[in-house]
């Protein structure tokens, strides 16, 4: 398999990532060739500096790089030869099996959105965040913020989307659904979550619990855990804050550890019809690590051809 | 100024409302009359058993409670002698100035819109919570849950409240106003945030900083944190829960301590013509102890006179 990495996105690229394609290459399980996209002249050096085997990765030469605060539909307009837009080419031409990029997050879902194509059926492609749950388990949270406003029937496919995801990539078995909502009873909630509930009970693809509050985030209720956008995006952005506030507060606690967001990654793009994942700007090599390996178990899984299965017919 | 309590709401009543009066009675600064609105057989051996003396508080006989899971407005309706609605009439008729109640939340919320007037020129009246800031200061967030569905003007006008809070209750000379939204730039985020933007900018009565994201909410950034109903209600018992999570793990720290909610009583309801709190129901005598030191404050600083000249013109 063959998995495409951006060098050049990130606060501290080519720099931690070829750290991180270092870790990964070291790593027991490494079948993947690693694409590495980006500026040669700066990737070379660094590989031979970290004594990256030639025949392991392979740089693609990309001449232009899209900044961290450029406009996305404008950039990847007026730089294809962009790390980003070559490993989009690359991706889509089916030359790579996946994408990973820690750089400007907008420009990756505008290149994946035109270069892919979204998974026949799905309406709106959704990006998901782990939740590490107190009991030690995980939950997936989607949306987390590429769709602000949403329609019922949105939320009700994240809610395949991320059962999809819980069950071959975290590896729950029969993964719990709740609706995140403002009451438990079926009737509570805004106009949206009210339309939704619904849906979600009639859906024989997935394993409905009902609706789950703000409290329940965290603890063992639902495995995957559907909303908005907009709620989804607050809900990321606090739970990445803790990580840093109980640092902070010199608290040496495993559970809060687990909101440091280099142990996940990064964010796959869900619902496009290849795997596609994003990563935070400040990523360091362990992050990096930590997507190459994700990329490589979404591709392992067939995770995809398990999504576009479910919204067949 | 007396300060209505109903004896009846909540889980541990009225025995921990009767601490809670004691403990206030006890303070230096007591000089409100409570009214103990509730079952005067139940009350009057408590107040003998806490030596409260008959001077310092008035039992007004309530023959009716309304449970926690009754439904709020049939509720209402068929219990005119309930705590909850003797409260009320008392509150509207003038008899005490502000009513304080941890009994089923849906019908004191009822009861109060439909026994209160809404102060004039507000829309909808709002609820609202501290968050406590990792610095040692003090946020406000609203709307927290009345409000799941809002219009952008509601937002803006919660704004204004929440500054009057800010100002007069928690003691934040000139506080900053931050839109929660999902970017930091004005044009993101949902099409409610995206059309709050400009009333707030336009503003004159609050002192408006812009968007600020969910991993700004536990920060020092804005003092009034402004969203609808839904995401904040998310936000309120997301927070709360981390209480308990840090107990759980065996936390010992005195920022994560200021998540419990007993530090803070009750949820005021702002924006209707009399001041109304109401309480968790768990609440404990220090949560009755604060809620009715809230109204007393409330009271003491005119903050509904201060609203009402703010909706003025």
């Amino acid at each position: 398999m063959n998995i495409g990495l951006d060098m050049m996105g990130g606060d501290f690229s080519p720099l931690e990532a070829v750290k991180g394609v270092q870790l990964y290459l070291k790593g027991m399980e490494a079948p993947a060739t690693i694409f590495l996209v980006g500026d040669e002249t700066r990737i070379h050096p660094l590989l031979k500096e970290y004594s990256i085997p030639s025949g392991s990765v392979k740089v693609v030469h990309a001449a232009q790089v899209i900044g961290m605060d450029e406009h996305p539909t404008r950039a990847l307009k007026e730089k294809p030869q962009s790390s980003i837009g070559v490993g989009f080419q690359l991706l889509a031409t089916g030359q790579m099996d996946a994408f990973i990029s820690a750089g400007n997050t907008g420009a990756m879902l505008v290149g994946a959105l035109y270069s892919l194509k979204p998974i026949e059926g799905i309406q709106r492609p959704t990006i998901c965040t782990i939740l590490p749950k107190e009991n030690g388990g995980t939950g997936v949270l989607l949306d987390v913020g590429l769709n602000a406003d949403c329609k019922p029937e949105n939320l009700n496919q994240f809610a395949i989307l991320g059962s999809l995801y819980a069950q071959h990539i975290v590896g729950i078995e029969q993964p719990r659904v709740g609706l995140l909502n403002i009451g438990e009873e079926e009737g509570k909630g805004n106009i949206l979550a009210q339309a939704a509930y619904p849906l979600l009970k009639e859906n024989s693809q997935i394993h409905f619990i009902g609706n789950i509050e703000g409290r329940d985030l965290l603890l063992d209720k639902a495995d995957v855990m559907v909303c908005e956008g907009f709620t989804g995006n607050v809900i990321l952005k606090l739970a990445e804050s803790l990580h840093g506030i109980t640092k902070n507060q010199r608290i040496v606690n495993d559970y809060f550890e687990r909101f440091d967001f280099e142990h996940y990654g990064g964010t796959p793009l869900l619902g496009v019809t290849k795997p596609v994942i994003i990563g935070h700007g400040i990523s360091r090599e362990r992050s990096f690590l930590n997507m190459i390996n994700l990329a490589q178990k979404m591709i392992a899984s067939d995770l995809l051809g398990k999504m576009k299965e479910s919204f067949l017919s």
